[in-house]
């Protein structure tokens, strides 16, 4: 592990780390905050949306504050493999930036876009081997890093103790993205796709297996993506479906950016918190 | 004015928004966070760095929270003139990013480098007419930033009734950042240059023009450019010299960037708030 860049925020450490990763075959980057305290403290994995790497929800969410006062490790990996060794795309949400949580079995994608397996093995091998850890996680994110906080967690439940999730990314079958991004990396069989997607996943009885208290849900009512892309009614419905609670807020003319992010995450840390420090 | 873009972050209302500014000849950028309820509200103007313009602040200072709980204003510009009907220069610290804050009177920037101007005349201008202000001002800034903030606090003390800075350039005329940017803004002459130094202007006896009850100021002690560039003890110095209360703090282990802003942005806006609603 390389440390890139190392500051002191909110009384903590935030260190901005590249590694090699198994299943990518590729140097992955990350930050990670450590409260102050000598812990051992609870994980909470970011996962961030389309075009992102670990910089933008370091540099524009705000967490760290709740982070040092909450004493949780906050770690937010990069979106894909990157660079000459991973394949690319022109576009913005297929390819490097849009990894979408999956191990691609398809295609030029099959060898470096196993993100999956990225964060539930080599990730967290990390965090283990370098972070005072209490090996306590929850999982979270935005948009599609939300598809990826949903995906993951239903189907990690013994990795994953608490979930939530901004503006995520419901039902990746049912979305342009997804139907794109998965049509690219799992082929054109759609019996593989519901493995990664959060509404076929609930729906499909794996309930048992899991068991969330909750889950809590913000999508502001002002995102653009809201209909087309992000479908949160469709959640809701299949958790209702099975009698799975889960907190879904609506939040007034809020949008898809940080800013809204920014505004509710202290409500999402506090959740994780509660929930694996007891 | 033209809005060219609106986010709802934390109950308030934040703009990107652009100006044609008489001072510059030139479109001017800048945000502007309105916080929830009707107003009138005072106004803290934020000045940014080297090579930032009015997004830097606006996307990692996590201000927001505070200026909404406080009530307050926050409106952070660009740090110079842009496009290609301003100068430039390929250097980071002189021309496009890097204003300082003055009005230029040599050279090539003698036309459109007049952010002094711009700052205490046309921006306020445009927030007086626009925005839901009680024409109350505090103003505050980052580095070079801090150095815009310190000396036109200084320069205009009917008008800014609230002075802090972060790891600001104390000292223009005695660091080379400053020395660079003056020459060229301001010619060889250094007697021109002591009206843009906060130290030369607080030691020159203009102290009697001024009634700033404290001054607030932070500095890391990992900063980089602590030693050669900022010098925030000439700034004490010459604080101490005339009496004027300042309240230095030495922030142990805190660097230059946006993660040492936002630990402290909430004591600044609290230190403005105190004075401008009272």
């Amino acid at each position: 592990m390389e440390t890139l860049a190392t500051h002191k925020v909110h009384g903590g450490t935030l260190r901005f780390l590249r590694h090699q990763s198994e299943s990518t075959g590729t140097p992955m980057q990350l930050t990670a905050f450590t409260p102050p305290g000598k812990g051992p403290f609870p994980v909470v994995i970011w996962l961030s949306g389309l075009t992102c790497t670990e910089e933008n929800f370091t540099t524009k969410a705000g967490a760290y504050a709740a982070a040092a006062r909450l004493g949780l490790i906050v770690v937010a990996p990069d979106t894909s493999p990157r660079g000459e060794e991973a394949p690319n795309d022109p576009a913005y949400d297929l390819g490097q930036g849009a990894g979408f949580y999956l191990d691609a079995t398809h295609g030029p994608w099959a060898r470096q876009f196993k993100m999956e397996s990225y964060v539930v093995r080599d990730l967290i091998n990390l965090i283990e081997a370098e972070l005072p850890s209490s090996s306590r996680y929850g999982i979270s994110g935005h948009s599609m890093g939300g598809h990826g906080a949903l995906t993951l967690g239903l189907k990690y439940p013994k990795r994953f103790e608490s979930m939530t999730a901004f503006s995520p990314i419901a039902s990746s079958m049912r979305c342009p993205w997804g139907i794109k991004a998965m049509t690219a990396y799992l082929g054109e069989d759609q019996s593989t796709w519901e493995n990664h997607d959060a509404v076929s996943l609930i729906g499909h009885g794996t309930v048992e297996e899991f068991e969330f208290d909750d889950i809590l849900i913000d999508v502001g009512t002002a995102d653009p993506f809201l209909e087309e892309q992000l479908k949160p009614e469709l959640l809701a419905e299949a958790c209702d479906w099975i009698d799975q609670p889960v907190t879904l807020r609506m939040q007034e003319g809020y949008d898809h950016s940080y800013f809204f992010i920014q505004t509710f995450i202290d409500d999402h840390l506090e959740w994780h918190a509660k929930r694996l420090k007891r």
